[in-house]
């Protein structure tokens, strides 16, 4: 079989399940669930024996480290992906809650009910711990999914998806919800990207181009997740102890994440007291700071930043530092230069946080708080699948509820129109 | 000027007016929706005499009369035009309305608020209507608009748009926010199709042919809408009478537009006492019948129906019909053939009633009523731009809020993440 017909016929299976899963109780959903976190656990040393080969391969290709620490499985990381599982087991089932219902003057009653979107096509990168969080999240909101992970991960994965998907079969997940496509070849994902027949939506976890590859190329609805070049805005009424501390936490406490800022806006008035220790603080940390003009004056000895710092996700322990001469000009800068993912301003004055949250046109918008808080968990939603950096459907963490749709049902008496 | 530079500084000159446009009042919107309504009444006779030189054209062009129909503005439609936009002034305005909002136990207040999505193009066909009621369903819903219409209707649009976009910037819409792209290039398409940094949704309007292409070629994100192949499906617990009256009105009330039924599925056990006088009910108002074998045994001297005629929305007096054996065909038909769009059952079984509704995989589901209700007015949402057939982002009638996204502003007193 071609590759081609090969992922045609596993979306096709996957499209054919869908329609049973999206009528499933939530009881076979929890049941197939724990039974996951349950297999995960019980064969742990399979999947970490499996792992290992991944991971010799990939130190043999001389891959970074940051990458090789993405890609290895553990005892602790697999029993995280466990208790991932058994999270979202927990949370509460999305569909058929009846969202709205009202009665037309004709005597028609109208339903909005909360359905699934259908089937979910996850391409992805070198994360395993992604297959097993993403299986539970698509199963719990009623979702069919098409698995593309990287193949740096191949074995990982294919022993991940073979233990996960015996386990929901066997307490009645129908066959077929659970797909991987285990071609390395690239053209696989090309032809993923154009199953507009069976798929309803392609979700890219991983890097700025694999994002951008899949946003531009794909005919199936797409939403973009993840790119993060967020920023802090000291206000000129900043309460100065809350912002060194939120500043450092925000660049420092897990730079390598999509929540994590890039650029510092210091208002003018404010630069010359706040900077000096601010930029001690950081600079002991380890971060490598790059300044504007202004910013320079300040932080003697800190190199330039160009036009291309301010468009940069470092993913890193650098941070860009501009001075600005007002709320207007942060803003302006951001919206220009951001990912509309999370930005912060620390102040006092009231009316320019409203002004910020409000003008700054960002997915969350943060005041005297760490951009770090933009995470499922952290919001109370629960495990998240991603953090959608696009308005079409969904903004920000995405749970279980993020991956429903809506339909109408329509109750009458022979209602016709006239 | 290129083409190309010249959509793009438009769409670039629209993205700057939503900043601004998202934060306007609603008086502002409702004051800027009643001068248009105004403006138009005033220049009717401007409008209808550049909407006669299209017309001209296209008669000289002879392009089918239904096309005619649809380009064609009288004094008639300029009013209900008016009337559409001073409706839209009454709508609730969906911006900024806080839809939820709760509080961590490290004490963050997150509250999600309703905002425009952006910037939104629409890419239509010959309906000079559509330019205004789009206008004004953007404007109120906060987003800036980005029209291409078709090449045919260039007169009458270009007049709309001026004299609604004068009205508009009148009052205090941020210049800008109304766009119109007159080149009549084939190529004009392509390149909004790639504006990606700039709009954050494209909705084409008309045609199947015109809807594939635009979903199929675009790197923005697309909201699907319109194609109907609906069905209706007469199970054999059905009242006979509520049969007929919403069978007859589905398919004759109004056979052009997208919620008319093309196909009526009928239970085995019912076909030869209810399909004889349906079919003289249809016959003699004009439909054209195809039937599948078993139907042709009810209804004499029917053409045969092929898997062609399963798959076509007509829009047009023609009815495939086929006899079923079971409410599972019946919902394995329509989701086989369907568009997902409005499907029916006439039953007085209210199990037969709710399996069919939960598994008929479509927007708008019916029991016991004509699918002609699928509309914003008739839904009681207010004036429409179309009607969603897929399900990212919303489904069924699109109206004001329907064209909004969320943002999440998180207040603290600096928490940090550990």
């Amino acid at each position: 079989m071609s590759i081609e017909d090969e992922i045609t016929k596993k979306a096709r299976e996957a499209k054919k399940a869908s329609l049973r899963l999206a009528n499933l109780s939530t009881d076979v959903k929890n049941r197939a669930l724990i039974k996951m976190t349950n297999a995960l656990e019980k064969n742990s040393k399979r999947i970490i024996a499996e792992n290992k080969k991944d991971a010799e391969l990939a130190i043999k290709n001389s891959v970074s480290s940051a990458f090789i620490d993405r890609l290895t499985l553990d005892e602790d990381r697999i029993k995280k992906m466990a208790s991932c599982l058994k999270e979202v087991a927990r949370l509460k089932d999305p569909i058929n809650e009846i969202v709205d219902s009202w009665k037309r003057p004709n005597g028609l009653i109208i339903q909005k009910i909360r359905v699934p979107l259908g089937v979910i096509g996850i391409i992805y990168e070198s994360r395993p711990d992604v297959t097993s969080d993403a299986i539970g999240i698509c199963l719990k909101s009623g979702n069919s999914i098409i698995l593309k992970g990287g193949s740096e991960a191949i074995r990982s994965n294919k022993i991940l998806v073979e233990i996960l998907s015996k386990s929901a079969y066997s307490v009645g997940i129908p066959k077929g919800a659970i797909q991987f496509i285990e071609s390395t070849n690239r053209n696989a994902v090309k032809i993923m990207l154009r199953l507009r027949d069976y798929l309803d939506v392609i979700i890219p976890r991983g890097g700025g181009s694999l994002i951008k590859f899949v946003a531009e190329n794909s005919s199936v609805p797409v939403i973009e997740t993840g790119e993060g070049n967020c920023h802090m805005y000291v206000d000129k009424d900043a309460n100065l102890d809350i912002a060194y501390k939120v500043v450092f936490n925000a660049k420092c406490q897990r730079p390598g994440v999509c929540n994590a800022i890039e650029t510092l806006l210091v208002h003018k008035n404010i630069a010359s007291s706040f900077l000096p220790k601010m930029g001690k603080m950081l600079t002991e940390a380890g971060v490598e700071l790059r300044g504007c003009q202004r910013a320079r004056k300040i932080l003697k000895g800190v190199k330039i930043a160009t036009e291309n710092d301010w468009k940069t996700e470092y993913l890193a322990l650098i941070l860009a530092v501009r001075v600005v001469d007002s709320l207007d000009d942060a803003i302006a800068h951001i919206n220009k230069y951001g990912t509309m993912h999370s930005d912060a301003i620390i102040t006092e004055n009231k009316k320019s946080a409203i002004k910020f949250t409000h003008e700054v046109d960002s997915a969350a918008v943060y005041v005297n708080a760490s951009t770090r808080f933009t995470d499922g968990n952290q919001f109370g939603l629960g495990a998240e699948i991603g953090i959608s950096t696009q308005k079409l459907h969904t903004r920000g963490p995405m749970s279980v509820r993020e991956l429903t749709s809506m339909k109408y049902i329509i109750n009458g008496r022979g209602q016709i129109r006239t």
